[in-house]
């Protein structure tokens, strides 16, 4: 997918929201978790819940992968069916890979190929040659970790060197990287305030921004310091979306909160004079 | 597995080396390519080859993954077949992980309980929320990245902060994190003069060691900045054993190359008064 096509989707549904599917099957409703296919069952509810106000799908590969092949299968029918009913909606495959050259291109063709998705996030610890691989793919987008919404984020993303964090090396340096234009960055929302210096350099680049919600983050706070003319954002909400009721209902209340979400997003791009 | 497990099997081997099992299906003979299960059968023949001469095997996961499903089914099916034949070889799921806590705890329970590995490998980026998750299984191990072999790695790894480069920072830091015990690191054979540094900050951690081969490192060199009086080195070799033929006689000239690494490895060993 384009970016304009996202753009334009985003100003149709008024949303920037990517809803996040960390399916933990300790949380789901119990009649779906004791049925013969609770990953994909909840996962599909949870795509057709929400499609109406979100632009974006974020599967967290972890939640599939920790069941082994039968959880890779469940993956893979998931997007199959959002691919099928909903062709508009970007594609995220939450997996923060990246390893050598040819090990990236094997992920790449995992995610871009075989599961068919719009873009990965991607660590950035092992540089250039282990990023290249992900951006050589067209029309597929390379979402590389800048500043993350963990506690953990300030063991090493703020070391200064050069008088810079190292959130921002990562980022300068990344924008020399072959295929730059296909980069985007998660930044959390947990720390809105950097993202005013962050989108002095990358004024225009997507940015996926986890930690609204469960996490703490403001989307008010995300929006003032990191919105663009373009929009520019994937703001990503998960457990306060998929967990909002663990009864019967659970789809319609995780409706309801992206709903709310997606009208708390049109009045902030109203705000900002972006609809 | 317990390391003075790992490291009575190295001393009864006379080898610390590690086969990677890199399987990429462009290069192996194409008798095996063209036939039904091509992935197992290949892993399966090289296990069986290099069994005799190697201490750990070493899965890349990316070249499963990128099958989707089918491939991780070929995974799981090669990870059975190495615990049930050959119980005392230390296993390595070459992943790459690492995400917020909930996260990482799912692919902790996928290379660790439903893979069935001994340890994993981890990209530090995320910091202590992200890797402890890993460090909470017991006698698993964690393998985190600190200076790995590839061009990419200058990018960042090298990045001065109070004088220091980032990855010691990544090596000083971690070892303050709960089960540090468990801990081993990534350092490429390509930069062995930065051994020396390192053994000074981890004298005693098992590193795990590619580059070797294919990617240009010295063994003798390795050995001679990173052996401790318990060995405390693993190392990988991938594509020179897997591709030494691409004929009928693939695995015995594998065989042949991990024998010959095992010698050269016994004979450094001697030459440390390590045997």
């Amino acid at each position: 997918m384009e970016i304009k096509q996202l753009v334009h989707q985003i100003k149709k549904k008024r949303s920037f929201l990517c809803v996040g599917l960390d399916v933990d099957l300790e949380k789901v409703p119990s009649f779906i978790a004791s049925g013969p296919d609770p990953l994909f069952d909840f996962s599909k509810a949870i795509v057709d819940a929400t499609a109406a106000y979100a632009v974006a799908f974020k599967p967290n590969i972890a939640f599939f992968e920790t069941y082994g092949p039968e959880g890779m299968d469940a993956l893979k029918r998931t997007m199959d069916y959002v691919h099928t009913k909903y062709p508009d909606i970007f594609t995220i495959a939450d997996a923060k890979r990246g390893d050598i050259g040819n090990t990236s291109t094997r992920y790449a063709k995992a995610y871009f190929s075989t599961f068919g998705f719009d873009s990965i996030t991607v660590a950035p610890y092992m540089g250039k040659d282990s990023v290249e691989p992900f951006l050589a793919f067209q029309d597929k987008h390379t979402i590389l970790l800048a500043l993350t919404s963990n506690a953990g984020a300030s063991d090493f993303q703020f070391s200064e060197s050069d008088g810079k964090p190292l959130h921002h090396h990562v980022i300068s340096t990344s924008q020399t990287y072959e295929g730059a234009d296909r980069l985007m960055y998660v930044v959390g929302a947990t720390k809105a305030s950097a993202l005013s210096e962050i989108r002095k350099l990358i004024p225009n680049s997507f940015l996926l921004v986890p930690g609204v919600g469960a996490q703490g983050g403001s989307l008010a706070e995300v929006v003032q310091h990191g919105i663009t003319p373009e929009i520019g954002l994937l703001v990503n909400s998960s457990r306060g979306i998929l967990y909002a009721s663990q009864g019967e209902d659970f789809a319609a209340a995780a409706a309801a909160q992206a709903q709310a979400l997606q009208a708390e997003m049109e009045q902030l791009m109203r705000q900002h004079q972006l609809l």
